[in-house]
């Protein structure tokens, strides 16, 4: 089971090649992520039941990101319409987990193209103390049905 | 008569103060922009009649943007519903146009909150020649439903 | 007098138009002021005296941004060449400043080219009360010297 | 044997945790990786011996990115001097090159802080059949010299 987020891209997402920059593009899944996992709700009543972490700078728990990696496998032009950005878990430790993301053509597009795969390392932190914490039971119930495979990575 | 586009912040928007950074307002009036003048629909089909302007580096008349004014009333947190930009046109010239905003709290908050308000002038260019080309009839006619008061800034 | 502060472009500046992008334009201003007016060295040992406000969110004073009006003159390429930003101050009031900004091509680059022209008019709040506060005459004197002509923008 | 290039934090590199966003520190390795591969001279003359890749959207050659790997070791303040980032090539194939990198405290600064290491995948292209070509041999021979062993990146 995947979290969709419909993550919109921005006209200054592109860079001079015209096409979404490869840098801006950790932008777009910090985007995505927060709205997976950060706790809160939003008017529009389609929040997933992933939302349970602190976010922002006044959290008990921080979500420090330890690692990333990416494979870019084809260049993504401007559009309107929200990008398809499937999150899972790909890896649920003690103090950390593997966040996985694939990147897709809208919702509706025909055929649908697979732009970008990529994961996050993210570990819980005590914001008093900056040291890793647990992840509690809770947590690892709402998240739970989400676990999936790691994305195994083109050969380099 | 205004157009309202609503616009979502990303968390990046904001700086280490925590609010939404001066200059990457500009990125959102851009957005708000793009979404109420460029040309082309969307499928959420909440295109508004003022998008019959080309956009982007293929097009045959460019839209350059010669001056822009902001004023910032109040600082904006980060939120996870989409802010209410509303667009105007506050003069219609030759061969450009004044595009006014004022940028509100998300549809429902109470009580509304005005963050910013600003103007951009767009001046209306041939690709072919780089000269500035009068604004046709038809698009006349697409913007002056639209049509309203030039803002008025506080003196400095 | 002015303050120069030459100021490295970044290829992701550039839009899918291949020039600086028009909100980028204000994290450029952003950068040559803090390395204008922020207090602080740096081991390169080119700080000018107006080095003297406190910046960042633990700050005692907070340094505002009120308004802000921008023209665009001429469309900007990259280039490794640091711009030359030219700055000084067009007004000096009881607890808000206009900072004036030029911004030139690269020094040695000849002809000169007069890209942008645009000002920033910054309040100066009481970090604990979040009340103006007046500018003190230590904090004047330092400036005093770059005192200039307020930009006269081209009507619309 | 290692490219230094020295590389300017901009304030608003900072996120609302005050320290440098994620994906603004990729922004910062493209931004030194075209000063280190990118021909052309700039007038300051510290141009390394390996410029000598076209860049920019006219090129005959593409450089496109394939893959990207991050480790994140320490979080990064606001700092005026530049940082210290350090590339050398990884691995060099038939079409593509693994770029190492490690991003250092500024020059002079005791001691000194390793704060990220990572890798980025280019794939040389034509760019009039988009297909990827050969690294030619006078390519080869610029980069030799800064052939060094790949990042082993801690498991997560």
């Amino acid at each position: 089971m995947r979290i969709h987020i419909p993550t919109r891209l921005r006209w200054s997402d592109l860079d001079a090649y015209g096409h979404v920059n490869n840098a801006q593009m950790f932008g777009l899944l910090e985007e995505a992520r927060i709205h997976a996992f950060w706790e809160g709700d939003n008017a529009e009543g389609d929040a997933p039941p992933t939302r349970i972490f602190q976010g922002g700078p006044t959290a008990d728990t921080f979500t420090l990101i330890a690692h990333q990696e990416i494979e870019y496998l084809a260049p993504i032009a401007y559009q309107r319409d929200p990008l398809d950005l499937e999150l899972w878990i790909g890896r649920l430790g003690g103090a950390s987990m593997e966040v996985c993301y694939e990147v897709w053509s809208p919702v509706g597009e025909t055929p649908r193209v697979l732009f970008t795969r990529a994961t996050t390392t993210i570990v819980l932190v005590d914001a008093a103390t900056m040291k890793p914490r647990r992840i509690r039971d809770d947590e690892r119930e709402a998240v739970a049905p989400y676990l999936g495979d790691m994305i195994e990575f083109g050969k380099k």
